[in-house]
């Protein structure tokens, strides 16, 4: 190393001393409070990792404070958010009340104030994203978004930092923890869907309106982010296609049994030059997959890129500790820059510039299945063969559990691959025939846990 | 919003213009020349998410330049890398060589002479990472790390960003994609340990010599990393205990089947408060788990967080490819930075300021698989069954295949749940008696892909 190490060490960057960082926390539910309690119980970890910094919570609020007078290190819980927003001992809100009506004011006010932010609101991003990223392009502050989409699973970080340098092909998964409890519930206890709602409900694990979960309005907001991030596009939530699970049934986890496989809710997005695939419903997925072992309330999202290949990430989906965890992962990130007064750059393109890609109406041929539950009577097979011939698709096979009642049975009817948009068109057609006695169910059949691309 | 939307938009950051980063890379094989092409191929992605910071490779290095005289970009491949490490317009050096000599030297020269660093490094990293790390704090440059372990799986960026705020209890996985390949080949195809090997041999998987792969010394420097930035410590690889795959037989695929499980060479480090525990081993593993499903050279680290649970990363773990676009996740994020003139604040504490931690002696309780191998005679299982007791450990099972040569017979026992320390006084003991024909194998056997903490 002769003639380099002789050079004297250039000292280029003398930080700052490090300062304290406040944060105010708006919305004092399970995941304000989970995040106020894991910073304070960690404080010291979290100031080594930070090399340094101190992050302090300063300022609480909830709409409602109820009895409850003050929340972590004694402080004063007040039911008005400008409080927090505006506070000088506040450098980051986090923002944990949800909903796109005053979280969206929360947002905006404290990023015009100078304030970073940290939300795990997905219903706002997926709705205002672009502009609160304009927003805060403009104020200059860093806007904290980890917790939006699989809880404690940080593929926000992954995609927008991991494979910042790869082209992603796809990006799909379980993301929503209460559908999943609830499919794994009928598959491992054979029970109906409205029975597994209820265990999901008595657990806690869903609503008493459990629509935003069941019907997949949830699932979409977070596949409209990570398709963002991962395409650079800017696929508004309102035309996304949804397919929730209400449709789903018992004897359809036995079919599916049949078939070495199970039923998972999944949403995916994926590129094809200057188009993109994008939806979520139910798929059937070979039972030896990776998809079919997430298992409970968790999240899994496959990840495909052109170099790095498939990819998985695993995890709790939900829950105050693995949110709270997640809305702090950006709240050190952010701490560590503000805390030496350095700038953070952005590294979420896809909020920023978003290109306008094309929403493919076809898709990949995949096989599919269907379930038809009908009156019996003769000639009904015929009739169906004959219209899923009519599209020029080829069936692949025909099951019936034995011992079924007549007058209301179900059979399924597998396809060889064609694409979602010429199944549909023989879907419609057999939904009109009048011995279909409700909606045939249609469901992708994914063979593999890499997806198309793997 | 009255009183706060009024307030002028505070323009604190006015962001300097874009300039070009200029990367060297010094090795010019698998892993630098897909850098290298991919840093190329996907430059008007990688613009994007900068944020408009060009990024180029401007110089290149092999120290046996053979007969290609130019790489990417027609840049002349040096022979010096000194050539590379002094050149003005490189700003990230990538080390794609390999090895603890020159390698070292590449390393420290760059730092020295205030380049950013980016290298896959393992063996480097885990004897001399503190040594780097406190040079590069000095020198105020960055230090990228992502590709050394996992390849294209990014634990290091999920320990050091993604769990940040957490506490982590617990880090293990598949981290040797060609043990996994060799044990997955066992496992399907029913052959020997050397078969195994030379298939993977054969393919490309496996070097010449083997050793590092196989013998476990690969992932014993990864553990070592990941260990360092999961619980801050500074273990050295040295006092890591290793134990490799060799003494893997068929036949222990077959007793493993029977207790509906496999087998796999699992890296681990566990925190108890101010002890670790950290091995580098082949488990015994329940067939339904994650970490079964773990195929090929594929790579699964599971992490676990007091709050966020237990996660599980999942992917490619070696490959030009996927190590590539590591190494460029490091570049992306490091030009981010240097390409607006921002300082970057290090997130890898643990090369920083280790804690002295405990290694402890003695692991928490798990069940034990046992192998012998044995020429039969009247009267064996009852003094091993006695060396078992002596130890108070119960036994749980006792298997032997059907049609084995009385000679060269092998049988299993499995035993209920001691701490390793306890087993392994037993095992010394049973090594002794004179009817063992080969050393006793050992392995934990663990039942939830979760570990002991989900």
């Amino acid at each position: 190393m002769q003639g380099i190490e002789e050079q004297p060490l250039v000292e280029r960057h003398e930080l700052r001393p490090a300062a304290e960082i406040g944060v105010g926390i708006v919305g004092y539910g399970t995941v304000g409070r989970a995040a106020a309690e894991i910073l304070t119980n960690n404080a010291e970890e979290i100031r080594r990792r930070t090399d340094g910094v101190s992050i302090r919570v300063t300022r609480l609020c909830r709409r409602s404070p109820g009895v409850e007078e003050t929340g972590v290190n004694g402080i004063k819980i007040s039911s008005d958010w400008k409080d927090v927003v505006s506070a000088k001992d506040v450098d980051i809100v986090i923002e944990a009340m949800g909903g796109t009506g005053v979280a969206h004011d929360v947002v905006r006010s404290s990023i015009l104030s100078g304030k970073a932010v940290v939300t795990a609101n997905k219903a706002l991003l997926a709705q205002f994203g672009e502009e609160i990223f304009s927003l805060a392009d403009r104020a200059g502050v860093p806007v904290g978004i980890e917790a939006s989409v699989g809880g404690g699973v940080p593929v926000i970080r992954v995609i927008s930092e991991a494979l910042a340098a790869d082209r992603i092909l796809a990006v799909y998964g379980i993301v929503n923890g209460t559908a999943n409890f609830i499919l794994t519930q009928m598959e491992s206890h054979g029970v109906e869907f409205s029975e597994a709602l209820q265990q999901a409900q008595t657990i806690g694990y869903a609503e008493a309106d459990p629509g935003l979960d069941i019907d997949g309005l949830d699932a979409r907001d977070k596949i409209s982010i990570l398709a963002r991030l991962a395409f650079n596009s800017g696929v508004p939530p309102a035309h996304i296609p949804v397919t929730g699970i209400r449709s789903i049934k018992a004897t359809d986890f036995h079919y599916a049994y049949r078939l070495d496989s199970t039923i998972r809710l999944v949403a995916a997005a994926e590129r094809y030059g200057n188009n993109i695939t994008i939806s979520v419903r139910p798929w059937l997925v070979r039972r030896d997959s990776m998809l079919a072992k997430v298992d409970g309330a968790n999240n899994a999202i496959f990840l495909v890129g052109e170099s790095v290949g498939t990819q998985m990430l695993y995890g709790r989906g939900a829950g105050g500790g693995a949110t709270g965890a997640a809305v702090l992962s950006d709240v050190v990130q952010i701490a560590r820059h503000l805390g030496r007064d350095l700038v953070m750059p952005s590294g979420l393109s896809g909020f920023h510039q978003p290109e306008k890609l094309h929403l493919a109406d076809h898709t990949r041929p995949v096989p599919w299945y269907l379930r038809l539950t009908i009156g019996d009577r003769p000639g009904i097979l015929a009739r169906i063969a004959e219209a899923i011939a009519r599209e020029g698709i080829n069936i692949d096979s025909v099951l019936q559990e034995p011992h079924m009642a007549k007058e209301n049975l179900s059979f399924v009817v597998t396809l060889e691959p064609v694409p979602a948009n010429v199944v549909e068109r023989a879907a419609r057609a057999i939904n009109q025939f009048d011995f279909m006695l409700e909606p045939i169910l249609v469901l992708p059949m994914i063979s593999q846990a890499g997806g198309s691309h793997s």
